[in-house]
């Protein structure tokens, strides 16, 4: 059973109903990369998306079934990248406010991002503990509407808006591969194809050194982290969610997990061929299409780009580890 | 008096002939950059191009327009850049020969970007003498035809379609600001936008350690380099043209130059903000707008943004030399 109500229409509704809000992105294609990977790929290019990811998706569709009286409360959520920029650019176009928690060790880049919205930013520990206890208590003292990152019924419907759009754009997908972090996409994405193109198969691409939703996934239920994960795909770093777990098990063909490397040399070739900039977390998408020829060979392939926040004093680094020089 | 003889009818011919052979490149608008400038900015990506650059342009015209059996006999340029690849997929798209020659200095990314298209790439010493010594060795033992990167009329016209193109995709331009290296790229706008759209203003953006096309506007005649130039515009390293200088002469309102730190600065700003690559040659543009802000606020200002082929194991020192570190 899914965790929540949905149909066709709903589906297809949440998508018209974000369409005003939001950029419909565009799809790129490369005979450079197909003719590498020898299959049709179709780049969905959400680094294009307002605020530079698809995360202001989900921020927006909770933000517009809020009841007016509760939504002039604003916003809280945890986050130090895309969905903390995201809730913070929604929070501030409908003159609200919005308080962002973020762990104090956050790079200046990311601060400065969600300050660029008018995002109240509030520090805390850099561990899960904290971060929940600082999100409550905000929450009590402002009564501000807590957007979850991914796990809650209304992020899932508003990320769901990505495959609705590229399933339009581009028809007859054999399959679709999205990043993993929480898994509010890959969920959003595999309901909207079970709707609209059930024969699309759905696969996730996580960072081997983040992968417990590979684990997860093998064993049937949630393995958390030993330890906090770290990788250079940073947007891919949280655990996923219960909700998220459940769309995975009954929707997701596989989990594909990457390397460092094959996730850093996959971004450059991104940025080398399609011109355009994506952040590592996306570039994991293309790395599993690379590392599992048999699987992708032949068929048309939708691959979701994320987004395109990079913190550019990082490329030097990135450069090194993808030449397995670091 | 022009170096040659075109009319309004033959300029719009031109770029619809080339319009099946090469992409017909977005443009961009960022309102972020739009607030920032207090201008309205539309980029013209020739980045997404075809071989990741307007070059193409001249290319493609260049062999459309030679008789059968002269074609027959391929291409020779000289280019370390992207004017050679370029060349390179033009010949080899038609299956025909292709000779490159670069400085023996060149960059193996850019070497290895000729020769993925299949061009001859022969070394010279690199200084000018040298280059023109072996082009016109190879010319005369091959029989190959010379493909000027701009000092010609064929190149020009060529590149007068990205004016073309622009002019029709955003209606009543103030002015067109485009790079200027040996000036090819500006003398065909300036002549599209003649023919077009006359009272658009074109202007010129030139590194400071590049400025021969400046100098010698001020003079009114050429003012050749005293000594090699070096910038990180590495597209726009030639001196100007002869036919090239007679346009701009005739067209160009002004030149205007800036620095290594503003063209970096500029280059990064792009990236952060349109999400995508563009190399440091085409971010004078940018740079300039922000350099001159009486000449461009609240006017609608077109930026041909030539090209996105970055070797991004430079990107660190791009970065210290944008943040005054270098």
């Amino acid at each position: 059973m899914l965790p929540f109500k949905v149909n066709r229409a709903k589906i297809i509704e949440i998508s018209q109903g974000l369409s005003a809000h939001i950029h419909k992105t565009p799809v790129l294609t490369s005979t450079q990369l197909d003719s590498l990977t020898k299959a049709n790929l179709f780049f969905k290019c959400e680094s294009f998306q307002k605020t530079g990811s698809f995360k202001i998706r989900g921020a927006t569709y909770n933000g517009l079934v809020l009841p007016p009286e509760k939504k002039a409360k604003g916003f809280v959520t945890h986050s130090s990248g895309n969905h903390g920029q995201a809730v913070a650019y929604v929070a501030d176009n409908l003159g609200l406010k919005s308080y962002i928690i973020m762990p104090k060790t956050s790079s200046k880049v990311k601060i400065a991002a969600v300050q660029n919205y008018n995002g109240k930013v509030i520090f805390c520990e850099p561990n899960a503990k904290a971060r929940a206890e600082t999100c409550q208590s905000v929450q009590l003292k402002t009564q501000a509407n807590f957007i979850h990152p991914y796990d809650h019924q209304n992020t899932i419907l508003g990320q769901s808006s990505v495959g609705t759009e590229l399933l339009k754009q581009v028809p007859n997908l054999d399959c679709i591969i999205t990043p993993v972090g929480g898994g509010g996409l890959i969920s959003g994405v595999a309901l909207s194809s079970h709707f609209l193109a059930p024969k699309t198969q759905i696969y996730g691409a996580e960072p081997l050194q983040a992968n417990d939703t590979f684990l997860s996934f093998q064993a049937g239920e949630i393995v958390p982290f030993k330890k906090p994960p770290r990788s250079v795909a940073d947007g891919l770093l949280a655990p996923v969610g219960k909700a998220p777990f459940k769309f995975i098990k009954r929707f997701v063909k596989d989990i594909l997990v990457v390397n460092e490397k094959e996730i850093l040399k996959a971004m450059f070739l991104i940025w080398q061929t399609l011109k355009i900039i994506v952040e590592p977390s996306c570039a994991t998408v293309l790395a599993a299409v690379q590392a599992n020829r048999s699987i992708f060979e032949n068929k048309r392939v939708g691959l979701i780009l994320t987004g395109g926040n990079v913190d550019f004093g990082q490329v030097k680094r990135y450069k090194l580890i993808s030449e397995g020089l670091a």
